[in-house]
């Protein structure tokens, strides 16, 4: 029963691999993800062995065919990840990049410099390429990493670890740069976020319930990935088309991930009119449709919404719909029941438009657009470690700058304070 | 027994009270700001009729002269907290400010856009000038503000948050804009950090202890002010001159406060020449030495500094000397043992400057200069909610910026996700 030891010494590994990591080049950040790169194309025999014993075990514990499609590697996604890695190496190294820069009357000369957080704590379910997409992401931003990946993927990260341990000897960086708790014991994440000496930062990826333990319980700082419960409003003056293509787009488009859309609020001036073509398309794609009373009296055949499917997040092709009584209900509806992720508004009014983006209080707010762009590299950050719902440090698509934080850096010339 | 239900409901009308900030004008902002500073003024003395109750109260319980000292109010204390007010009012409004603008290929104009965090909860100890502080620039920030209190002071702050609601009512903002939590009782901390449901932040200002407690026990994201066991390093190639007024200043001049120094590392290469010269100015204005055996050998009578000295934060005329071999022996002592707050070099050498600017992990690191510069008004950030040592989001001293988050405003012309 010396687990939360391993825990513990794995944790101050990462911290003191993380010092080297602080002053890292450029070039020898990206010397080290190219080293992954290669040897994961090279390797990728071994990796796909031991993904097919963790696919077995699974199987035999007779998992869901979602959850086995999550866990599985192929040469495809191999070769994904190790485009990914090579799209990392090609962004600009955020550490070093001076935010602000002023001279005082005193003449003390005040830098805001970005830096490395230090040591992050990467916590995730079934999925073994985050080892790779997340260790990559915080090599690069100078950070070192301790992973702990879900029970079901233990042989195949364990493989991916190696992998890049031998990367980092490859390029004569030390082990603990990233470091792997390779136990299913669901105390190791207790463990793990109470570990404040040595974790900076701690990033957890998967269930809400997962999350919700771990932000009640870390003594670590957590940046949360939440649920993404996003809203369209069909205004009264939304072009048809750009109302029809962007709510199917939305609901549709991939209705699994945590920026497709959940609710339909529609205008009352325009439901009449809009909702069967908007109901009629969706139902092509089979979505389910619920409806609070007033939508139901004007489409057939809608089950009836419940005051719980205000606040659901379905991740599937279902969708509530709401007939409101113009931008400010909808406005209040979303502040209310949304998880503050991504809404939109369809609207030809500019006033209201804009007056939806201000009032709207969530990390990314549309005009005229689907909410399916809410993504690090829709935005542009060329890489995502995930989309934070949370107001502090980071909200939206985190990107290599979301993993840094920042220290002012003063030049003086003898100054004292009087 | 009802005291949590009391926590709750004035967390919830925060939370109600945040989303009419969220939209409020600069001009509001201030017309507010303007109305707490004209009844500060007026209703000075009821005000100190309070303090003078609270006053009468810690004495009789036997609270020491620094306590009172912290706990009382006068005219000159209110004039202070008047000026403050009226300095956040010349701050410009963060609120709306687009930090970063983008088109894609695509044609979506992204803005990231800086909006109110939206509900804060402060949690301090005894001095009263933080409830009018803390307010207003929370307020400015566009944040409703969720106060507790110490319990010496509890008369004193419900009379200034008396004021401020009155000054609330004088503008037409609802008086949920700032709640107080008018009970002695610790439970209602216990209660408060679970909220988040409603609160979207804590900055706790107060004891270690008090502090740690809310950092593992907090389901609401913390900004933590740790402590400051802050460094000089004098090189080997310092002006004697600046050395001994760096040293003498950021020890000397406020040895009370978190950007005091609390260690001296010396070269060895001139130890035996500074160290007297140094030791001979700190002990003329009584400061306590404890020294390393090196140290000792070199200048007499000092005490032993312990393993335990190299970690601690005296806040008292103490200080603790080392003599270490370079910059990097200073620098890998201040990465172990410092808090990560401020630290400086002295040192005429450029590289040796750079290379401890660059791989010292604190808040704020300094070259030639007196670690008392840490704070909000010398930065030039205007105002200074408090500094803090933690790397997320907000790092050093915090200003009316740190307590703002962002979201992304996207403007498109019907654009869906391929």
């Amino acid at each position: 029963m010396n687990k939360p030891k391993i825990v513990e010494r794995k944790a101050e590994a990462v911290k003191e691999a993380s010092a080297v990591l602080y002053t890292a080049t450029a070039a020898k950040k990206n010397a080290l993800l190219r080293a992954i790169a290669g040897r994961l194309e090279k390797e990728s025999t071994s990796i796909l062995r031991q993904n097919e014993a963790d696919l077995a075990a699974a199987r035999a514990a007779g998992i869901s065919a979602v959850l086995l499609d999550r866990l599985a590697l192929n040469e495809k996604r191999i070769s994904q990840m190790v485009a990914g890695v090579r799209d990392v190496i090609s962004l600009p190294d955020p550490v070093g990049e001076v935010l602000d820069r002023q001279r005082r009357p005193n003449g003390l000369v005040i830098e805001k410099v970005r830096v490395p957080l230090g040591a992050v704590g990467i916590i995730y379910e079934a999925r073994p390429n985050v080892t790779i997409d997340a260790a990559a992401l915080c090599l690069k931003a100078g950070n070192a990493v301790l992973l702990k990946g879900g029970s079901e993927a233990l042989k195949s990260n364990s493989a991916l670890v190696a992998v890049v341990k031998r990367a980092l000897r490859d390029v004569g960086l030390p082990a603990g740069c990233v470091e792997f708790i390779d136990t299913a014991d669901r105390s190791a994440v207790a463990e793990l976020i109470k570990l404040d000496k040595y974790i900076d930062i701690i990033i957890p990826r998967g269930s809400q319930t997962l999350i919700r333990f771990i932000q009640e319980n870390s003594a670590v700082p957590v940046i949360a990935h939440g649920e993404g419960n996003c809203h369209v409003y069909v205004d009264g003056s939304a072009n048809l088309r750009d109302a029809v293509e962007i709510v199917f787009n939305a609901k549709v488009q991939r209705p699994s991930v945590c920026n497709a859309a959940e609710k339909l609020l529609i205008d009352e001036k325009v439901a009449v009119r809009y909702l069967p073509r908007i109901a009629a398309r969706l139902r092509k794609a089979r979505v389910e449709l619920r409806g609070d009373r007033k939508s139901r009296s004007i489409v057939a055949d809608m089950l009836p919404a419940t005051e719980e499917d205000w606040h659901k997040e379905y991740l599937d092709l279902v969708m509530a719909v709401k007939v409101v009584k113009g931008v400010d209900e909808a406005i209040a509806h979303i502040n209310r029941y949304g998880s503050h992720h991504s809404d939109s508004i369809v609207t030809a009014n500019k006033a209201r438009g804009e007056k939806f983006l201000r009032e709207v209080d969530s990390a990314a707010v549309y005009v005229n657009a689907s909410t399916r762009f809410t993504d690090g590299f829709e935005f542009g950050l060329g890489a995502e470690i995930g989309i934070s719902t949370q107001k502090l440090h980071a909200r939206g698509p985190m990107g290599l700058a979301e993993l840094t934080s920042t220290k002012f850096v003063v030049r003086g010339k003898g100054q004292v304070r009087k």
